[in-house]
């Protein structure tokens, strides 16, 4: 199984760095794996950790991370803003080179299988994974969290894809696969945040914007800001978006101050913006030069 | 030595696979080193050949070739349009990571006394090691070629840098240093040649331009075209000519119909040239996923 994909879990720990440490050790244990980021955040009381490598690497890291957070936290201590029904809350699988989409939601339900067999903690299959549609979207599976879990879990509307239900102080998991997500923040030339708010209604996909786009208007350090999740970013480019809402603004009479990225964003996002903005025809990633030096394992031309 | 750079010899013959072939393998012979690209050229009957890998595997493969070189090309039968004094005509040396630029002077300056000590052939230093100003410029150290230097080696215009003015049938072999350079050319929706012509000379370095920009206006199927070379595209980057020449082209009554790269791009170019168009602010090439993953010695955050 060669390739690279990356995991991105979430856990609900965000207050105790000790509790995060050894969650994180139990993902380094594993070879193979490199962890590449993790924010933990006070009032979602949260922790998100991203790491990536062969698929095989991360599934095992993936399984021990949550073997490990289910020993450490305790659900029925936990309060924080931020909706969760797990200890480790939600799995994501995303495919980032050589391995496609369908194999990391293959590896997602095998992760669940183990997952029940080994912890006994139920699991929901989500987006790409997902078996029932209506789970695809994590907002639904998550919808009343852990304590409404522990009451509904025996109706058929709350049945586990993965496992008995039967629910613990570790709760249940979230696990599937998706594309990388861009999170991305366009700052506008105004304090107005209706604004802000107007250019997101008409970009973001729910209210009839384009495919894949998630946004909200903000005001951020005096300035009005659209603020993006950009989940289908081939189909939805960024620039495309960028260029969408620099139209929008100066329908308002105002414009772009600058944009702001969240996290980490891949290659072929800015790579694409790129030789759109540049015009150029015929070009591929492999005419990058780094991409030749290390990416490619045939380079004799 | 750790870092990565690369490096780009042009060879006296490019009618003869078998010739060119020979002088490959020496290279691929050295562990360390990828051969990314390769091309020869009829008319000149000349090829240039792209590697990268640690410095001191690129340094031991440039001395291979060149010795390899030496003994299968003989300058008293070569003819091609391009000017030339050497079997192995030039060795530049190019940093692409964690490697500096007075680290790669040096580099072909230890190389150029190798080739004298061990080869015997005389050896000149061009761009960044140049020793003699006049012979930063290529051009300059080419002037008259091979037969002229046969002639002249011996008058102080002509004496190598490193070495005795003594010169055989593999000739002399010109060392050096320099930025990677881009290869890119801007095609205008009109057949107007002065068109292309006038905007070359408005964006080109010696005519008033930008610096480390050559350009040259051409006709190619039919379209203008701005033809470029980005020799120190850190200091003049790509988003910043093109949109010089979308500039100029309208003055022009006309606009870009589309670009095209010849060969490689360093990864940041088009890196800068998408955070530019798309305004991002505190962007960093260690904020792509991949950089993270594959180009990062730690990555633990």
């Amino acid at each position: 199984m060669s390739g690279i994909i990356e995991c991105v879990p979430n856990f609900s720990n965000g207050r105790n760095p000790e509790v995060v440490d050894q969650i994180v050790q139990s993902i380094m244990a594993v070879e193979g794996v490199s962890v590449l980021h993790r924010t933990s955040d006070f009032d979602h009381n949260r922790s998100v950790i991203t790491f990536a490598g062969s698929p095989r690497a991360v599934a095992e890291a993936a399984f021990s991370s949550i073997a490990t957070a289910a020993t450490l936290i305790n659900l029925d201590e936990h309060e924080g803003v931020h909706p969760r029904i797990g200890a480790t809350d939600v799995v994501p699988f995303v495919p980032i080179k050589d391995f496609t989409m369908s194999a990391c939601v293959e590896l997602a339900r095998q992760l669940g299988q183990r997952v029940w067999d080994e912890l006994h903690i139920p699991v929901y299959l989500y987006e790409e994974a997902a078996i029932r549609p209506e789970r695809k979207n994590l907002a639904n599976v998550r919808r009343g969290e852990y304590e409404g879990l522990k009451k509904n879990i025996h109706t058929p509307e709350h049945l586990p894809d993965i496992g008995e239900p039967l629910i613990g102080k570790a709760g249940a998991v979230v696990i599937g696969a998706r594309q990388p997500l861009i999170a991305f923040n366009v700052f506008l030339n105004t304090p107005e945040l209706h604004i802000a708010q107007e250019i997101a209604k008409a970009v973001r996909h729910s209210s009839g914007g384009m495919a894949g786009i998630k946004a909200l208007g903000l005001v951020v350090n005096g300035l009005a800001q659209v603020s993006m999740n950009l989940v289908d970013y081939k189909r939805s480019p960024l620039h495309r978006v960028v260029e969408m809402i620099r139209r929008e603004a100066q329908h308002y009479g105002t414009s772009i101050h600058h944009t702001e990225l969240i996290g980490l964003i891949p290659q072929d996002a800015l790579l694409d913006a790129a030789s759109w903005y540049l015009q150029m025809q015929g070009f591929s990633t492999q005419d990058v030069l780094e991409n030749r030096l290390f990416f490619s394992e045939d380079n004799l031309d």
